[in-house]
């Protein structure tokens, strides 16, 4: 999968002042030469340092540029790399491109750049990955979780947790190597020690993915309760008041997804369903599944409620879910039936703010800012639910006493789905999955 | 107009895996330190060297960038600069402006870099200008002028014609110096030739104007004939020849403008017109003032025929006009009546290239590949057309013998003219029209 060829790309979007073009691999800065015309050849230029000169195609020039000269592995991918900025022109990048394919470069595939500077040891599998979602990142906190994983604090933890196993197995394989004597090098409880040290260590990992993804891909709230309750009016009441205080950024997406809001940097996707409640008519029970399956999808679910209600019955529907209780329309009565339910007026827009805290204070944000490992990549979060269920499996063989190979067989597997994560234990299928996601050039 | 302020802007457009942001003015390294924390502080470094560091936010890291840093008067403002080369997500471009912004930099106006690259003598104001059509290129033949102009050919050229006015200016001064005298220092007929090589020299540069603004605009092309000739059919051709043949870059705006195609680099927009007969017909009629005013404001007019047609007469309204005769239905009539015609058949794509051909031969864009510089920005046509009036009345004053005050005033006036295309002579209104029209970053 990987090769030292000289690969291209622009790197920059179509339409600015200035587009940058990447090159990078053995003999990248001599294949710039071939279209580079400055005050002396590239070749001959000092590390880092960055040159003003022409790009010629033959006798025409091209365009006047500015060519960046990194030596390997003093560059990202950690090999000889020019960056070549020129006039923010499509068609004056598609012509340096042309001309450096006409000379020994190969256009980039998407995320070969990435790839390359995993290659090189640069970055690990996971640091290469988070360069991805700071690309894509939409807010502070989704920044601050793929900024921090990129400078590889989360790396460390998994480099650690691997150590931790991987000594445990060795002390298991000693025994192996020794088996027909039937000694135990391992004190067994120790050993149970050292597994459920590490198990806790996994979950708090894997449990972080809960938070990881919420900042990542928001939450789904679903907002329920009978007819003329005013879960509509509620939900225009949020919109609005985010619509006041969108910023630049997130509002990028306001258009397609209406029933979206953000509350401090947290994504709430809110679904408005019809009332539930046993019918015999069709269409109402069509309407009803839907309702179902919204309460099913969502994390958080809304039970909206008018002042008179004195009690609330549990909803099987929204078993296991973060559930808010809201009682609307406290302009018409004062009534206070329910402990811990928020009061609002969604007409008139008292309480919302209330509303709006209880559904931030859901996801605990806390630790990403202060550079926390925070899982947000599902392929992470699958590898670590395999590493504990694997640990979970060998800490009940230690207590049901199995064989030292089996329990050493468990701790490998444990290791290697934490290996895949920083890609240590990996294959060519996954790489190439991986990186084909990232953006040309980068 | 112009100060040293420290300016910033996004330099790249939204959406790549790299963005740049440009910093300039006095202090700009000093600025960019306060949020730079490399190995050492940019103000430290050599100039023209890239350094690897993180823009920090007190104790956040925002990202993990490389800032190059340019010091005056080596850079494409003249100033101190620094770009600094970051992750390419909107939200990372978004925090490091406005940390900038926070500490001493302002938001760069559109335009701003250019307009101080001017204000610095690095680009005269047709090079400046030619900065920004080489960034809005869409065709090699666009991106040749406007490179031959921003490489200063053009502004060669028009400081020789400057200094040839201010010659014959001066010598006829010297007269008025000793008027009472009535001594004649300049030899009329001598000056005579002399005005006579400057207008010439002007005349052709305003004339390159038809190729320019073909080159910059495209050229419309009327296609008129009796109902039934087959009008429609050939457009249809043309533009499926064009459709099966369009380039990446020129392709980009086929979903706009339907009747266009490109032939060799030059953009033909064609109209599709009713016939032209005397009729009474009210609706009739205003088919026909249609007509005629797409034959008014198009370059070439196609008239096509039948091939039982034996001889065509004069269409006044195209008076002045390129006019291409094609006979169609070939397919139905071997007849050839008429010399110098296209015959084709629509139907059946036969004569097609010829047609385009000579389409095409309507505009010479040899000289613009050639670097000659021809006038594309309908701003310098405009200073060129005054300047050649008040040449042209100096000639006819020299021979009508007019005072040498009047014929050095109406010199000064055409050296005005032409100072206004390069920006000797302008205005700040003029200048901050020009530049307002860059992109911010530019």
């Amino acid at each position: 999968m990987f090769d030292h060829e000289v690969i291209a790309a622009v790197a920059t979007a179509t339409g600015g002042a200035i587009a940058v073009i990447r090159v990078s691999g053995s003999g990248a800065v001599e294949c710039c030469d071939r279209i580079f015309k400055g005050r002396k050849p590239l070749s001959e230029a000092l590390p880092n340092t960055v040159h003003y000169g022409y790009i010629m195609d033959g006798g025409r020039t091209v365009d006047d540029v500015l060519a960046t000269v990194f030596r390997a592995p003093h560059s990202y991918t950690g090999e000889d790399s020019v960056e070549i900025s020129i006039h923010g022109s499509a068609y004056i990048a598609s012509e340096v491109m042309s001309l450096l394919l006409r000379n020994g470069a190969r256009a980039a595939r998407a995320g070969e750049f990435s790839a390359r500077a995993f290659a090189a040891g640069k970055l690990d599998l996971s640091q290469a990955e988070a360069v991805a979602d700071i690309i894509a990142a939409g807010s502070r906190a989704e920044l601050a979780m793929a900024s921090s994983q990129m400078r590889g604090g989360y790396s460390q933890t998994l480099r650690e947790l691997r150590g931790r196993l991987l000594e445990i197995t060795s002390l298991l394989e000693l025994e192996l190597d020794f088996s027909e004597e039937d000694v135990e090098f391992a004190d067994r409880k120790k050993l149970g020690a050292m597994l459920s040290e590490t198990e806790g260590i996994v979950s708090r990992l894997a449990e972080s993915f809960r938070t990881g993804n919420a900042i990542r891909n928001g939450i789904r709230v679903a907002i329920v309760g009978a007819p003329n309750v005013g879960k509509s009016t509620l939900l225009n009441r949020l919109l609005e008041d985010d619509r006041a205080m969108v910023s630049e950024v997130a509002g990028t997406t306001r258009d397609t997804i209406e029933e979206e809001m953000t509350i401090d940097d947290i994504r709430f996707h809110f679904v408005d369903t019809a009332g539930l409640r046993s019918s015999d008519d069709r269409l109402e029970r069509m309407g009803m599944e839907r309702t179902r399956r919204a309460i099913e999808s969502a994390q958080i679910v809304i039970r909206m409620v008018e002042p008179e209600v004195k009690e609330i019955g549990p909803l099987p529907e929204s078993e296991g879910k973060r559930e808010i209780i809201v009682v609307n329309k406290i302009d018409r009565s004062g009534e206070r039936n329910i402990p811990d339910a928020i009061y609002i007026s969604a007409r008139e827009g008292v309480g919302i703010d209330k509303l709006c805290r209880a559904l931030r204070s859901t996801v605990d944000t806390d630790g990403v800012y202060r550079g926390e490992a925070v899982v947000s990549n599902i392929r992470h979060y699958d590898a670590l639910q395999r590493a504990r269920e694997s640990i979970v499996k060998a800490q009940d063989g230690l207590v049901g006493g199995i064989s030292s190979e089996l329990l050493s067989e468990e701790l490998r597997m444990a290791t290697d789905a934490l290996g895949e994560i920083t890609g240590e234990i990996t294959s060519d299928e996954i790489l190439q999955n991986i990186f084909s996601k990232f953006c040309i050039g980068k």
